[in-house]
């Protein structure tokens, strides 16, 4: 099984208590192709500016993602600057050069037309619409957003919301987006608005599903306790794409699929927290993600 | 097998989003010993003042808790006035009124000798070891403290951690504690103070348990998504008084009792939370206990 992503493909301007980065690889279509990349075949729409260099594509092209959707404009690719304080779970912004990303417009190669999957990172939901009914085909569709959209696109966010099967935000988001301060009831609220499921990401508490289904009981996955987080950004990205490569991988969507791709969701996103940038991700071994994959098992397996 | 708690017996007056409440029973040692009540015989040291009643401590006497160590004390009780706002982590102090607590000295009935596991709430650490050292026969000693006392007695508290073999605190305590920001980091150097293990409660996502054994893998049990916390109030020592009073009726401190454990305070937690001050668990039945525990057993069993 295949899945598309679209989303961003930036440079980010880093600092954090471990260092500082310049211009390095980023974005959330990088992030979740390469977490992706070692379950499933991952194809990615995006688009970059003529600083995106034929080194930058090799780092997913060494994964075997696909990069035929990244579409090569005039002018600078998207690029972020921001750091992290204590609290890793924001970062200040410093800027954000939009660029070439400003007039994205997602197509859809021809020969992408098959892909079974769609994850729909966290860009314009207007954007995120057109692609989806691009693709009307797939068997499921995972999505992310943000607070901005929520506070500035809610209309738009609001018919997409309708055409994504699992959405995948953090506590916060949530809680904006259903206007309650009450998890499980926010949780609810969201699940009223069209996704069957929503992945709640908790940051270092792990992340939890919930189902539309009245019927199913949510599932909590545990986030490994890291010692040294070198720098958080990519993490939901990554968890993303643990989650959703996983799933493409198996082909199905019973409980036992999606509480393994929760899991298969922290550990990757676990990764990538542990260096800057893409460095984890890029060259992990499937006997280490499997060994995380028992840790975190055994992290919560009672006995 | 019994347990011992010592802490506080109080009066609260609580504002919570649910409403407020003058005066009710409240104080670590009461949401410690209801919680505990369900799995073992517990037994009180506190200090109350004339105007706790015989209906108030019916309230203890009704769960088989053995109040002959409270004592009474010329004065007021102990009454804590605060209020919580969105934020369901932290109280906002209104009022601390030490009243008789202020010159409590715990002291040991004869009959409370014989007593095999101690927990020590969160009162004062030169109290905890006057306390600890009057014990020394104890088969395992549980313990707490606050950020007042981190601050103002660390002398004293790094004393009574010598002699805690298993320490229940929070995520922004253990942080304080260690001076250091990573959890896991923080969680080893606790551990080098003492206790052989460290349970640090993330209130509405879990608790985990660290082992001074560097050969023993952490476990975190969930908390469950609560629909209405109605007062948080207690849910720490509830957490404890679950936790301690399971160890407590299995008697030996192996792995399998042990996550067990963090699963029974996760389950006791999330009771008190759910109605103000300790009416909830004035009531519980086994089957409600064991209904919850088999929740969040799904809430994190992999498929």
């Amino acid at each position: 099984m295949s899945i598309l992503v679209v989303g961003s493909v930036a440079f980010d301007t880093l600092k954090t208590a471990y260092g500082e980065r310049e211009k390095i690889l980023g974005g959330s279509a990088t992030y979740f192709s390469l977490a992706a990349s070692y379950f499933t075949k991952v194809r990615v729409v995006a688009v970059v500016g003529e600083d995106f260099t034929g080194e930058h594509e090799n780092v997913m092209k060494a994964r075997g993602i696909d990069t035929t959707g990244i579409e090569r404009a005039k002018g600078k690719t998207f690029h972020w600057g921001g750091e992290y304080g204590e609290n890793l779970n924001e970062a200040k912004t410093n800027f954000t050069d939009l660029n070439v990303f400003q007039n994205f417009s997602p197509r859809i190669p021809q020969q992408y037309a098959d892909t079974t999957f769609l994850f729909l990172a966290n860009i314009d939901p207007a954007l995120q619409l057109q692609v989806r009914r691009q693709m009307p085909n797939v068997k499921m569709v995972g999505g992310d957003t943000m607070n901005l959209w929520i506070n500035i696109s809610r209309p738009q966010l609001t018919e997409t919301l309708k055409e994504v099967d699992i959405l995948l935000i953090n506590d916060g988001e949530a809680k904006l987006l259903a206007g309650d301060s009450s998890l499980p009831r926010a949780a609810r609220k969201v699940l009223q608005m069209g996704p069957r499921a929503l992945v709640i990401k908790h940051g270092e508490y792990g992340a939890t599903i919930f189902f539309r289904d009245g019927g199913l009981h949510p599932f909590r996955a545990p986030a490994l306790p890291i010692d040294e987080v070198q720098d958080p950004t990519g993490a939901g990205d990554s968890f993303a794409g643990g989650f959703m490569g996983y799933i493409a991988s198996q082909g199905k969507l019973d409980r036992s699929v999606l509480t393994k791709a929760m899991f298969y969701g922290g550990v990757m996103g676990s990764f990538a927290v542990e260096r800057f940038g893409t460095e984890r991700l890029q060259n992990l071994t499937t006997e280490e993600i499997n060994a995380r994959f028992e840790l975190f098992r055994s992290l919560t397996h009672l006995e």
